[in-house]
């Protein structure tokens, strides 16, 4: 099955309010196995939404539309649905009543105009909208169904959920048709084209399961699909390429699925029962944000010195001032001492740290914009090297605190 | 001028990723009084993309795309244009060099495929990308022009903004129409709809300039807009209603435009030539990640003790034992504690504190999850109390940061 959704609403084509919508109703829709070929937005205009739904009803098998439900003259999707459709709309004197019940419930003035919420096409059926007033409607027709939800994400999300997925099922998914699993990939350390290549003969030669490879922020990710009965059989077909895939990319394979770089170095400390602490100068505590991001982290992580001034990191680092004037506070000997010291401090078993420039200042021809300096002290590993960073202030930033993270993800694994 | 957005990638399909590009180009076209009917999403799939080109090249004057622009297989966005414009793709050997150095520099194996993010149309410019590797291209053609962006939303806001947008302005913006101009005014500590009853007057009686506005997250914005030949007759126009805003919102009013929470507090701690220190252990590091994360930071920020464990507390900022054991570390008097202890630390004049439960566990009947306790402690003042915040632990400790300096802004102000 084929399908298509068209998001109702000027305020989306104004860049006032993020588009929330498609991406669960994508979501739901790929879950179900069916594809979606094509998101169209378009405003308040009866003209157009009439063309997209056109265009849409005339190459997919089902259209499900958010937004323009509600009582105002802005709201047109049901009318540009009975324009498409050349039927008419008619009120249900049952929906009309729960409308009105709604309003005396909240202590509202009734408005006529909340009447149109009520209208209806023969055959249809109304979805409950349990947590404001429009109701959805749901309408099979020879050509194309038809799933018209609200515009607010919590109405939409809890409708679909609790109605239209049930009118899904009864009404046009055919049973027989299997739903798409999929497995997620996360790697570090490598780029999209190496691992293009080191995949090349799978990417080349997928037919089931698929693979795709995505460049995220910091890391790029490979996705496994396949349709399956369930969970267990979806392991079942993948598994060869699942593991010849892990086979060849183990040295950059940092997570699987829901997982991250923070979850699995997580399950690594409690493991090994070892405690972390951090020192951070250009990053300012990004790091120790970062880490504790994860509920339970209080089990290995004890905390940070944001050593931002130089004095700081002589008082709480218990850095010589000689070294940081000899060397410079963005050095391998402080980004050392830093992780050293803050080890001393807390009593951790492991320290990172972390000493750069940010910019857009502070940079000169020796020690350039994005020179970073990582250190990684273990009880008997240390790791300390400089690295290169490019982007601006904030992406140096999120790139430093990653990149060390990684790293101890090196020493570690 | 119309417009049309076009976002490229499957996985936006697949619902695997939001799509916060159109948004962002939304607000700005909207801004240039640019016209945008339609926002497209399409897969990566040349004879879609190809037909959704060729859709809005036939209606609209301008037409934008995200994403579809790097290494791989899968990145054909070039390729669509080509085919629909039916002209040759070339490979800049100049651009070709940039990307090697940008694969040398991060120390990344250079792989063959990456020449094609070098290609261009004749008549072309490219749009270079600071944050990523894939350049962008823009294009006049005499029916229609065609800007073609990166889909990671930092590369992607980067080169429009500071590339695209020039272009822009240089090659295919009517400079005869008066361009639009806005003033964003940002307030904190009151509601929508409180500070929509302060200006309820202004907003019903809007002519020019027009007033909105707009709930964001931790904040309320009021958009003055109108339009004007430059900044200064946009001042000129809006001085009545600004000064009457202001007059009514003082209080609230924390940044205006570019400016933020953090930025009107350093201009303060800069003024004052106060120095600031920070004691985090629920936030982990954040307060002293959103305080860095504006450059020149050194200049009134010394630094941080993220204190997550109750130990560190101690170790770290002479928290005594017994204070914790008596009151818990969620507590005005170690909230209290850790602002007084921070100062010692590092000899600031100022010192904030947040200790809170971010959940999701670790709550009780009498603190639960989303209890926060903030202190501010300057030279002759101190500001302690909790808060109740709600959300997930991601949302309770953004909450928290910001809440901090919010306090710290109401004590300076």
């Amino acid at each position: 099955m084929d399908a298509e959704i068209i998001s109702v609403g000027t305020e989306l084509l104004l860049g006032q309010i993020l588009n929330t919508n498609t991406k669960y109703l994508s979501e739901r829709l790929a879950e179900l196995g069916i594809n979606v070929y094509t998101h169209t937005t378009v405003g308040d205009n009866l003209e157009r939404l009439q063309h997209a739904l056109r265009t849409a009803a005339g190459r997919v098998d089902l259209v499900i539309t958010t937004g323009g439900l509600g009582p105002t003259g802005d709201d047109i999707t049901r009318e540009a649905l009975a324009a498409h459709l050349q039927m008419p709309l008619m009120i249900s004197a049952a929906e009309e009543a729960k409308i009105k019940a709604h309003f005396t419930k909240r202590g509202l003035d009734w408005v006529a105009s909340n009447s149109k919420q009520a209208a209806y096409f023969e055959g249809s059926s109304f979805l409950t909208n349990e947590v404001g007033t429009a109701p959805g409607l749901a309408l099979k027709t020879s050509a194309c169904s038809f799933i018209l939800l609200p515009g607010p994400p919590r109405e939409m999300q809890t409708m679909f959920a609790k109605y239209a997925l049930p009118w899904m099922k009864k009404t046009i998914i055919d049973p027989s048709v299997l739903p798409l699993h999929s497995q997620v990939l996360k790697f570090m350390g490598v780029s999209e084209s190496k691992l293009e290549l080191i995949l090349q003969d799978l990417l080349d030669n997928q037919t089931d399961p698929t693979l795709a490879l995505y460049a995220k922020p910091g890391e790029i990710q490979l996705r496994i699909t396949s349709r399956a009965q369930n969970p267990a059989c979806f392991e079942a077909i993948i598994q060869p390429e699942l593991l010849e895939v892990r086979k060849r990319t183990s040295q950059y394979l940092v997570a699987v699925n829901d997982g991250t770089l923070t979850s699995t170095l997580a399950a690594i400390l409690n493991q090994k029962r070892l405690t972390l602490s951090t020192a951070e100068s250009c990053t300012g505590g990004l790091l120790g944000g970062m880490i504790t991001a994860d509920a339970g982290a209080s089990r290995y992580y004890l905390g940070s010195v944001v050593a931002y001034s130089n004095d700081v990191k002589t008082r709480l680092l218990d850095i010589p001032a000689e070294i940081i004037a000899a060397h410079g506070a963005v050095s391998e000997p402080v980004a050392k001492a830093m992780a050293a010291g803050v080890i001393k401090q807390t009593g951790s078993d492991i320290g990172i740290s972390i000493t750069g420039i940010a910019g857009p200042d502070g940079g000169s021809p020796e020690k350039p914009v994005g020179l970073v300096y990582i250190a990684v002290k273990t009880r008997d590993q240390e790791f300390c090297a400089p690295f290169t960073l490019s982007g601006d202030r904030d992406t140096i930033r999120q790139r430093a605190a990653v990149t060390a993270l990684h790293q101890l993800w090196k020493l570690l694994r």
